[in-house]
Formats: C-alpha cells, sequence, structure tokens
C-alpha cells in the first residue's frame, strides 16, 4: 500500500536493527485520513470472505481495525491486556510475550461477543514474531469461531511470525512489508 | 444524541447504581457506525473552534476520537497508560486515579507530538468524576496548548465531573447524560 509506505518513509523513525518507530501516525498519534485508507484496503481484501467479527488488542490495533469495521459492516472487539471490575464475567484468557516490553501479559475477550457462527478477521498494527497474533488466534478458536485470515498494518518480515501463521494455513495481508532495518533506512519486500 | 441513547437502552447493562456497562458497542466491542455518527456530532460541535489536535486516553476513547479526528481533519493522540520502551524519551507525565479498578495509574503522551500552537479537543468514552479529563488537561497544558473543550460519550451527570470541569471554565459536551441507574434503570438528563 503506497500510501502507507510513503508515510513510513517520511514519519517512521530506525531505532535499531529490529524496531521501528510510528508513533507519529500509527501507535501514539494516529493519522486518521491514513487509517480510513488502511481500513478500506483490508476490506477490498476480505470483502468476499463472510467476515462477521473484527477481533483486534489494545490499544494501537483499534483504529485501523474500526475504520476496516465501519467498511465492512461488522463489530469490532478489541481484547484487553487485563481484567477490569466491569468485565469480569466469562472471559476467554490467552497469555502473550511481548519482546519489546520483555513482560507477559494475560490478553483477554469476552466470550458472550463471539460465538461459533462468527468468522473473525485479525487486525493488528504490527506483525513481528507472531505471539501476538497467536495469543488472539487462540481466544477467538477457544470460542469456536473460524478465522478469515490476518490484516497487519506493517509487517517486519524479516521476524518469522508470517511464516509460523502461514504454516498454520492462515491467510497473512500486509500493507507494508518491511524486509530490513538495516543502516538505520526501512527495505520494503516488494 | 438520540442514535447513543437507544443503543445505551437496548445494549447497556446497569450493573449497579453507579456502574453502567457498555462493552457490548463502546468499550470492549465496538459499534463502527455508532462511532461514525458519535465522531460527527462532536465534530458538528467543535468545527468552528479551530481544533488542530484530538486528544483521548487508551484504550476506549480512541474509537470516538479517531472518528472525530477524520471528520476534523486532525490528528489523534492517544495517552499512554504505562511508558513502552520505544516510547521513553521527553514524556509528558500525569497521574489518574480509576475508582472502577481501585488502582492509580501514570498517563503518558510524548511530548513532541504537542506544542503551544495547539488547540485540542480531548475527547473521552465516560465523564465520572473528571479525573481522567484533568490529568489529560494537566498533559495538555504541561505541552503549553490551549483547550477548545471536552467531548464525552456518556456523562455520568449524578457525579461531579462535569461540575468540576465546567468550574474551571471548560467546555463540556456530552452525548449522553445520565441523570440516574436506580431501579436497574437508565434515567437521560433531558
Amino acid at each position: 500500500m503506497e500510501a502507507l509506505k510513503q508515510k513510513i518513509r517520511e514519519m517512521g523513525t530506525v531505532l535499531s536493527d529490529q524496531v521501528l518507530k510510528v508513533d507519529a501516525f500509527l501507535n501514539h498519534q494516529i493519522d486518521p485520513a491514513l487509517m480510513q485508507k488502511v481500513g478500506h484496503e483490508f476490506a477490498e481484501r476480505y470483502r468476499a470472505q463472510g467476515v462477521t467479527k473484527i477481533v483486534t488488542i489494545e490499544a494501537s490495533g483499534i483504529a485501523p481495525a474500526i475504520m476496516a469495521g465501519l467498511e465492512l459492516g461488522v463489530p469490532v472487539i478489541f481484547a484487553r491486556k487485563f481484567q477490569s471490575l466491569t468485565l469480569k464475567s466469562e472471559l476467554l484468557i490467552s497469555k502473550v510475550f511481548s519482546f519489546t516490553k520483555q513482560t507477559e501479559s494475560t490478553i483477554a475477550i469476552s466470550a458472550k461477543h463471539l460465538s461459533a457462527a462468527d468468522h473473525v478477521l485479525i487486525i493488528d498494527d504490527f506483525l513481528a514474531n507472531g505471539h501476538a497474533a497467536k495469543a488472539l488466534i487462540d481466544l477467538i478458536q477457544q470460542a469456536g469461531a473460524s478465522i478469515a485470515g490476518l490484516g497487519i498494518v506493517i509487517e517486519k518480515s524479516f521476524q518469522d511470525g508470517r511464516k509460523l501463521l502461514e504454516n498454520e494455513g492462515y491467510r497473512v495481508e500486509s500493507l507494508a512489508r518491511v524486509a530490513s532495518l538495516e543502516g538505520g533506512q526501512v527495505h520494503f519486500l516488494d
């Protein structure tokens, strides 16, 4: 997706060979017009798949997910990273380890919002090693729902998340695929 | 806003005289079409005010904020509730106590995304005692930016958040004002 790659070139910051900072337009400050384009692109790629729900994870997945949900006409559920007092009953729970933060967190969604009748599109801001995606898949499978595929804003193609997910048969659509961050530069795959 | 009140009547759950659960369409599962209407309404109310940025707080504020930002054509910044490794430098920090969760958390935004030239619209999903709103105001003032006002999806008018904010001169626009939750029923103010 050219508009996204251009934004990454202009406003992304390479912090190391592993870390691309996009807090100027995606995961701290958000560009709503770009998110609308991102949502439109996800909708285009999954429009024929009979998606009934979108599942993402707080907080950075919400903006792209809500724009895709608007265009596909389906609700968006965001997995929470901790339990709150008003959300305690009938939780589906999974664990995810964050390499960035070096912490393990529990993620949860309320069981009542997903059923075996649902066909789910998973959306997230980043795909790196696939741990967050795998935890979301785990939650969706606990609900008995099926998975249409994944929509990723930025894929770090030099990590093994895509391979891991594709090996298990999941469709992965990434709007920007980063081949490497070497030399402080963003090199895209295509 | 009638569509919002109707949704609260249909899908909201009164858990106690203090707690209204809206996790079916606002703060866990999200209705994107309703959020678009909510964003439109915020934009209508603040369109003439010269807003340059929207500031909200993760996670439930993001969906209404991004829709308002899309319509006003301005970026959205969401305050984070904890520091991450990729967001450590030049943080503006404030504290907020959550009665729901009975915990104090630190919220932060990156100083580089807000300046004295900004005129900010604050958006959040709930206004109760005003603690979260006050912490956001504190962050914005640390940046030297000015405040156009607040846009609240659901106001608990039986708590003193609005009074506190209005006493300090802030404009508060709430799309649904809940007068009471007594008897397990949602009673709106108007």
